[in-house]
């Protein structure tokens, strides 16, 4: 038998999060004796096991479990496999049905048992070989679950655990966790009062409140006016589109089941749209296109509808509606290799502005089936990939990994946690110009097809805004705070100074609000500092004759009084620079 | 009998434009001796006769109707009146079957006949006393109309004509009417590449062509940094809701019509948003609101869906999907007469600054059936008249004009042609508010009902800009031009430069194209005056050598050769004077 110590640490971690859920479960049988077992298996940084019980659970019984698994694993006891017939199997577990329907399930004749102490689990193992080997753990949290996955089967409860080798380890990783839950957007979505959703309305679908509205508003305003500058034309295109748009575009062949159903119009059939691609190509096909005007760069942030199961739903991360910021491109094969370039040369700077440096890159190529031809996917690949490499952008290929119309990249961006999120995609597409016949009139007078890349930065603006909340905590960079400043009257007396500064620094175009309440000023500070304002503005009898005001930062810096014109001009500069 | 001349002018011009459909359509049957009549009344500047022809009428056929129509005013022929019994009147008409169909549809026993010539219609009169008074007629257009209106009745051929007592009058409402299709924005969206509508995917939606973005994208940017800084919040809600959410609102009882038919998502149905409102009062509500609080104004750019018949759609002034620029005020009783004064301040200003200086409002007052008390109504009324008195607006009252749910008051905008366009509405709604259950709590600690106005300014962006369109007949001030300039090399040499020009200018935010097509100069500034670009900006040798700019207008104006800088300087000067 192979020692523990001379495993790998993921082997060892991987027995001993399994045999911690084994003790769980020993222990939750004990304080409930009836209890239905589904199932227990390791995970990243832990275990789960799924139970059937009499009632839900509460965070007390956590502490109950937690005890009688340190006894268990204080008492040392082995772990042993055993093997049993099915018959057999099925009288031990007569009791279990959830445990019964997983042997009927195994195709071998004899299945696998392991025990420790009174404890028996249907189990293939492995496992650590004595419960004191299982090393420091947590019982982190109480969630439910469907059996099998499948919310048409009964809704199970399930405990999540916690653990590693060692004490330090497993602090550090709650420290991270503590950490990502006071990142966490919905959380702070709430707090800060940025968004909200309405289940009762419709899950997945998000309310922008005036808060996240101006942030949302600030993001769209740059990502507008850097596409200009980029050469990109924004275009608006209808949320609704007639069957006979998405029969020719296949979307109701490859894409139905993420499509809401139709709704009818006029005894035709109209779909709220999925994507925006077949609106832009229709404006591109709006006038014979001659090779002189190629490349064309058409932009929207359109906002679409797909089908998720209210189960993935999270956050802003996973939504019903989102707002892509997507962006068509028609252009020559002799621009497609620059005009990957741009795309990614834009990425940079923009996420750069945003306050991200780093980026994982997966470059999927071709399945086995897939429109176009051999010789395009070569090509486009090995545009991509050099691309990527000239950008310096650490990257994996996804062999196989790509949809049938087209090799894309998606981007990763790193946040300061060093998480990734899924944001930017650079997608060829050799299906669509084809079904919508998209031409050019080439130097040669005749028709010829042009490349179509579909892009998307910041993948949504749902989504970013979610990445964005979670990499600044809610702290933004000023050029970016929903508040920029609060002015803060240390007394009624100062309302109308206090007011007349918000007036000037609002007629600069800054996002300032006045906090006129009742409270005392430090109180109104604190406020200020959960609600992560950048710069709070107190105004007194001093700063009201010297026209001036005592300025104090989000982090607790105190920047004493400066002149109004002096702090107009460092705001303006800081927005400026986006620092 | 009363004499022509003794009638008051519009009286007059009633009857010469009724007997012209009567000369017309003795014209026609002579062409067609098998046509069938339908109606043929006088309407605002002239006349119309609806007619079943076995031929599709051609331009030509008006050029011969025309002639006949001479020939027999030259005639000089009596218009003689008399009665027939319904029998005599069915054999009359026996081989007319809409004529039939009319007579069927006289309640009172005996009906009445005009004939001149050997021309006889079934017709109420009044005539004038002799063909040759009818004055001066042309014939405009032919148009498919279906009898009675009804689209499941046959489709028959109208002929319109224009008639005045003068020639001088017909010449001037011609020039109108061409004047009128010069500016006509349907025409002018395609000219101008401004946008598309494409039947076959949908009709009455909107596909927004780069160049119309760039124009609603500068009516969109000024909107929202002119609402924040008249204290409005932006925000952003889902296009589709729950039906929980329309039936709570009430708009599946009394808006259903308008609205499409239901998806399916997860068994529930779901509804394209018709209206912004009820997603606005769920952000209001989710927090509680403190008199202090208030008022909140709530902004949306918020793209709503509403069934329209194909046959009323009209370009961009009446479409199925359109971009409302809505607000709520949740407000006090004591804040509503300043809320609803600082609206239309905003709407004077807004409008001045998009070129607009004349108004005329119409306030509707309570049905028979309204929701609220009517002390509700008679406030909202009151602050409603006081408001459009204070700001010297024209108005005319709607006695019981108003829909079940408030007061209103509607805004049209007049153009620069004297016609009128409604935009601007402002509703009070003393319905929503308690379906919805909305409150605030009083200086008193107790819930109270904040009133709660529905607010557009510019009715929709779509309207609007079709407006906008038709105002400035495609020639747009410079701050709202798509396109502010066209740079114009003379020869490739210059290009280079030209192309540091385009550069120079973009640096400085402002929408500037190159023209480097091997077209001659001369055609390339018809082109961009074509396209109603304010500055054509030639460079050649000498103004390369002195880093300067030969400056043209649209308007056929020359400014000479201006250094790049003071170009620069003059433009921004004048996009930020919106003149």
């Amino acid at each position: 038998m192979v020692e523990l110590r001379d495993l790998s640490k993921e082997d060892r971690l991987h027995r001993m999060r399994h045999s911690a859920a084994h003790i769980m479960a020993e222990a939750v049988l004990e304080l409930f004796p009836g209890a239905g077992f589904a199932i227990g298996p390791p995970i990243e940084h832990g275990f789960y096991y799924d139970f059937d019980l009499p009632r839900p659970l509460t965070p007390e019984d956590l502490g109950v479990i937690d005890e009688r698994m340190r006894r268990t694993i204080a008492a040392d006891h082995p772990f042993v496999h055993s093997e049993a017939g099915k018959d057999e199997a099925r009288r031990l577990f007569a009791e279990q049905p959830y445990k019964l329907e997983l042997i009927d399930g195994i195709e071998v004749d004899r299945v696998s048992l392991y025990q420790h102490g009174e404890f028996t689990d249907l189990c293939e193992g492995p496992h650590v070989e004595r419960t004191g080997q299982v090393g420091a753990f947590k019982l982190t949290s109480i969630a439910g679950a469907y059996w099998r996955g499948d919310e048409h089967r009964p809704m199970l409860q399930r405990i999540y655990g916690a653990l590693f080798e060692t004490a330090e380890e497993l602090e550090a990783h709650l420290e991270r966790l503590e950490e990502a839950s006071r990142r966490d957007h919905r959380r702070l979505g709430r707090e800060l009062d940025l968004f909200s959703f309405h289940e009762e309305f419709g899950p997945g679908l998000v309310y922008w409140h005036p808060k996240g509205g101006r942030l949302r508003t600030v993001i769209e305003d740059f990502w507008r006016a850097e596409h200009y500058r980029a050469g990109y034309d924004v275009v608006y295109s209808p949320h609704i589109g007639k069957s006979t748009l998405w029969s020719t575009s296949g979307h109701l062949d490859f894409y139905k089941e993420n499509m809401y159903s139709p709704m009818d119009v006029d005894g035709q059939e109209y779909y709220v749209k999925p994507m925006n691609c077949p609106f832009h190509i229709q404006m591109y096909k709006s006038m014979t296109r001659s090779y002189r005007d190629l490349p064309i760069r058409m932009a929207e942030l359109g906002t679409v509808y797909r089908y998720e199961r209210s189960g993935v739903l999270h956050g802003l991360l996973r939504v019903r509606g989102f707002t892509q910021d997507d962006a068509h491109i028609f252009c020559r094969p002799d621009q497609v290799q620059e005009e990957i370039s741009r795309v990614l040369d834009f990425m940079v700077f923009f996420f750069g502005a945003m306050g991200f440096q780093d980026y994982h890159v997966y470059l999927a190529t071709a399945p086995d089936k897939y429109a176009g031809s051999r010789e395009d996917w070569d090509m486009a690949q090995e545009v991509l990939r050099q691309a990527v490499e000239e950008h310096n952008l650490p990257y994996d290929i996804d062999e196989g990994g790509a949809v049938f119309y087209g090799p894309k990249i998606d981007v990763k961006l790193l946040d300061v946690l060093g998480r990734e999120w899924q944001c930017t995609t650079v997608q060829f597409d050799f299906n669509l110009p084809q079904r919508f016949d998209v031409a050019y009139v080439g130097e040669d007078g005749k028709e010829h097809r042009p490349y179509m890349v579909h892009r998307a930065l910041l993948g949504s603006m749902e989504r970013f805004v979610g990445v964005l909340i979670e990499h600044y905590g809610g702290a933004f960079p000023l050029w970016l705070a929903p508040v920029q400043a609060t002015v803060i009257p240390i007394a009624d007396r100062h309302i109308e100074y206090a007011q007349q500064v918000v007036d000037d620094l609002r007629a600069e175009g800054l996002r300032v609000d006045l906090d006129d309440r009742g409270e005392r000023m430090q109180a109104k500070i604190r406020d200020a500092q959960l609600q992560k304002v950048p710069y709070m503005l107190v105004v007194g009898d001093r700063e009201r004759e010297a026209g001036a005001v005592a300025v104090r930062q989000r982090d607790g810096g105190d920047l004493g009084a400066l002149p109004l014109f002096q702090l107009i001009d460092r705001l303006k500069d800081e927005v400026a620079d986006r620092s």
